[in-house]
């Protein structure tokens, strides 16, 4: 029996049960695919490629699961090269027949996932509905009627509908986010350059991002990081920096006149739900100012940005103008009003809003946003194709311009049925620091996932919190809370772990002529004292370097063993120092010792 | 008797002896003003305007060399902001009246600098020889046919002819390094963003560097270190991210077809001496492929950024095309050719120069290049002027464009008589660690100062080495070179500083149970041994504290006195764990022990 949906937990497990293998996979993907929207694929993967591709991949790698993505199904959107498949970008006239695979998809294959076909978009990727394709419009699983949203729309829906475990997107303004919302997935949007876009047909060349649409953040994030990887053939490739985020960071949250749903309580309902379910998992709401998040958004449609979609199929829209959707054809044109000095100045505007959005990062570590404020029918979208599509990027269309990195995850379902989503948002190269926290809030919408509303998530998919490399070391005396020196461990951005106590067999004594008085303590194996009231404090390493460099002698650092048998680097003494002072092991601790000095 | 020219350890010294004043101080520089070339200022501040300034300041700081640049005059380019002053950016009719100060201007103010006026420059900082003003070409100090070099035109002279002991440019193509090489002065065009733009008048704001002119490599960045600071009001502010050099770098070096001097082998002689010299510093030369940083230099002025200087200037040059210098209408009007789309394409090119010039900076830490590959006279420079500028500019004007720094050097004089230059260009952030070399260089080239062209560079503004953060530790046992432990250091990226002995009241025991072997130190005052041979080595600060935090018991990280009386960090041991331990200190140190095992 196969699961609705395809996550990459229950494909493992069905692999390594021995019973099911790839070629299985295969026929069950084809089964579905023949049974499903044809407006999803442009062009499907026969079932016969399909099996080929799953026998090869057999042959290669015999062993269930011995690649990371071994047999499991994705989509790649219409836009990227797959070896041997069409690229139409949704502009039959535009087709190029690739002989190579994008970067991102070698990688994949690579990795053992199989191609299933080349899903439908919004032409050239430009749009956020999913409408806008000569192949048909791909509908929101939960209701067709509604759209998919886009541009990724049939990369989206493969995965929502169990026809993929994951799927490649495009989003520049949205496209990996807003189909997410739609379709009660996750969308992980990367920082800009962390994945090749080489062999990508390009909407803002400057702007793309390749994006990965997955049923939970934990199967989005391995697929993000097999897919990412400097490539010195993208000029726009980056070196990652990855950059750490709090346990329990502060999201800056909607607020006032920037809370803007489009008269939709529902979708407006379920941000504020998400939003305390935030709050319920330890991050602190900090409402901020949206304005100038909102006005680096509008520059992407209403600025010289424009001008990249028309660099990227000039000479085409030169030659071929009437077979460009008229939509896509207005916005692409639009482009030829703007000059090299608008072109320019949109950049001054946008350092300018950039500069503001810094005073926003001050208080805040992410942004928790709706994904979009709304949903439409086709009917309403076709009826108004510039604003309402507009109005879907209202959350999204700042991201990349700002350099910022993204991930959508499902948020719950309106009383009619439709999904909505919250993304969660930081800046640059914080795309591993986020997946814990939009992991746990994917998990606390009980949402279900894509078309199984009601599945339960698996736990073998759960992003852990990331681990910060903190070095701990026990203090003793002049260091503790409240004390002379403590000073220099908070300098030091020092943070309390705990109050502990040692094992038995430590010895404490008062150093004579220490200003201000300090303690040495000794080990004795086998002598049976009280134990000594101590504090474990954490440094991160050039912290604790510099710490432990500057101790002056007879202190120094070594390995305290506490009650709870562990042993941790902490305070000691030279015992020669210890020959002539007082003992004050009784006391307990050299705080007590302190407060009976009086 | 006052030097020829003022740099900062003569005007220092002068003041500490007391019998010399800010207000004799202005009294000179008014004079020498008064018989300069009237070139040299737009605005010259009168002298009794410097006189006010200078008691001013003496009753604000009344102390000599209270303050850092205490009394020290200064020339600001006029496209800068003085409070008081027109800025005109020498087109009369552009004249504005400024109520304050330029960011940059305010900070040197405070630190004590007197400004003596606005200086000439090419007509909105667009051209690199000095000719293009209404106010007049200022000329090389060395030979009145020849040109200054520009746009900083005025503000080069006023330092070289001994008016000002520093000056402020702008740099966006090479401006700040071209009037170096033409009057035998240090410049230095920093990394853009770490010197506010507020105040300036644009060039190509995306690009725009305020520069300091000085006499040596120390005056220079001292004043630079003043200058610099995150401005939240400049949206092209950044916040520095220091970035080291090796003590010893590798220097790209012109090869092949790419060394273009116009046939001037005098100064092609001057640059092959200065790699020489740059070799016998210990640099190691690298031939390297110039072609893509000649090809991005020719996208400022071919390509679409020339659009930034109509922006700059958009409504005036609508209302004043005929109050604009030819050859600068020429160039900014040619900006109107250039679309929005040209513009990004501009920037994909430029995308795709910086990934190849990665390549070069994998094999090279810094490059050193001609200055300017010849000079011209003023007469040949107007009979010519688009075409021979642009020559100039052959070696500087990719330097913003791939987001480098940079250091103009004198290389000594040509056999008539003119100066030519040599910069160091590095990459981001790497100003600071480019000032070292920068000096050395200098001063091997025994140039002079300015038109004191036999003057001995002072001690005093030598700029040091760099100093990189590293913390000293010192292994005893199974650490030392060559032992089984020592990876641990070498994999952290530790180095050996020495061989060393310790003080002799330190006692050496072979702990027993351990493997790889190890022994444990243990002081004991008054002992009389032989002293240990130990090795110190050094990490940087999280290399420290990861591989002290690692240390097992009962070893640990104190204070180890060594033979020469200096308390080092290094490996002690708790004294139970020798208790019943094997002492060896006779052997004189663990290597001695190991070997005598056998």
């Amino acid at each position: 029996m196969l699961p609705a949906v395809f996550d990459l937990t229950a494909l493992r497990a069905l692999y390594a049960s021995g019973t099911f293998t790839p070629q299985d996979l295969a026929a069950a993907v084809a089964d579905r695919m023949a049974g499903a929207d044809p407006a999803v694929f442009i062009t499907p993967v026969t079932p016969e490629a399909l099996r080929s591709a799953a026998a090869e991949l057999m042959a290669r790698a015999p062993e269930p699961n011995a690649l990371p993505l071994w047999g499991v199904p994705f989509a790649v959107k219409d836009n990227i090269d797959v070896a041997g498949l069409p690229t139409t970008a949704a502009c039959p006239a535009f087709t190029r027949r690739p002989e190579a695979d994008a970067a991102v998809v070698a990688r994949l294959k690579a990795a053992g996932a199989l191609v299933i076909g080349k899903a439908n978009l919004d032409q050239f990727a430009t749009g956020l509905n999913g409408t806008r394709s000569p192949y048909g419009a791909p509908r929101s699983v939960f209701d067709a009627a509604h759209i998919s949203g886009g541009s990724s729309s049939g990369s989206a829906v493969a995965v929502a509908a169990g026809l993929a475990a994951f799927s490649l997107g495009t989003d520049t303004a949205g496209s990996g986010r807003v189909p997410a919302a739609f379709n009660n997935l996750v969308g992980i949007k990367p920082t800009r350059g962390l994945l090749s876009t080489g062999g990508l047909v390009p909407a803002c060349r400057s702007l793309d991002c390749i994006s990965v649409f997955a049923l939970t953040v934990g199967d989005a994030a391995a697929v993000r990081r097999i897919a990412e990887g400097f490539d010195p053939a993208d000029p726009y490739s980056r070196v990652p920096a990855p950059r750490p985020l709090p346990a329990a960071p502060r999201l800056g949250v909607l607020a006032g006149s920037e809370r803007e749903f489009h008269g939709d309580r529902e979708t407006e309902r379920l941000y504020d739900a998400a939003t305390a379910r935030a709050e319920a998992l330890g991050c602190t709401l900090v409402p901020f100012d949206y304005a100038p998040f909102r006005e680096a958004a509008s520059l992407l449609y209403d600025g010289p940005w424009v001008a990249e979609r028309l660099a990227a199929i000039k000479a085409f829209a030169g030659t071929h103008a009437d077979a460009i959707d008229p939509a896509v054809r207005r916005i692409v044109e639009s482009a030829r009003a703007f000059t090299a000095v608008d072109a320019f100045e949109g950049q001054y505007r946008l350092a300018a809003l950039r500069r503001r959005t810094e005073a926003t990062w001050e208080t805040v570590d992410a942004l928790l946003l709706p994904t979009a404020p709304t949903t439409y029918t086709v009917a309403a979208m076709q009826a108004d194709p510039i604003e309402l599509n507009s109005r879907l990027g209202r959350y999204t269309n700042f991201a990349n311009l700002l350099d910022c990195c993204a991930i959508a995850v499902p948020a719950g379902f309106r009383a009619d049925g439709l999904p909505a989503g919250v993304t969660l948002v930081a800046r640059a190269f914080q795309d591993e620091a986020l997946a814990p926290l939009a992991d746990a809030l994917h998990r606390a919408a009980e949402s279900g996932l894509g078309r199984a509303r009601g599945a339960a998530l698996p736990e073998d998919s759960r992003v852990p919190p990331a681990a910060e490399e903190r070095l701990p070391v026990v203090v003793v005396g002049a260091h503790l809370s409240g004390m002379p020196l403590n000073r220099d461990l908070t300098a030091l951005g020092g943070r309390l772990v705990r109050a502990a106590r040692t094992a038995p067999d430590y010895r404490l004594y008062a150093l004579p002529g220490t200003a201000p008085r300090k303690p040495g303590l000794v080990r004795q194996p086998g002598f049976a004292g009280p134990g000594l009231a101590v504090e474990v404090w954490s440094l991160d390493p050039a912290a604790f370097g510099r710490f432990a460099a500057a101790i002056p002698a007879p202190l120094g650092l070594g390995r305290i063993t506490l009650e709870d048998g562990s042993a941790v680097p902490g305070f000691l003494c030279e015992a020669h120092a210890v020959a002539a002072a007082e003992e004050v092991t009784g006391f307990g601790g050299w705080r007590a010792y302190i407060a009976a000095l009086g």
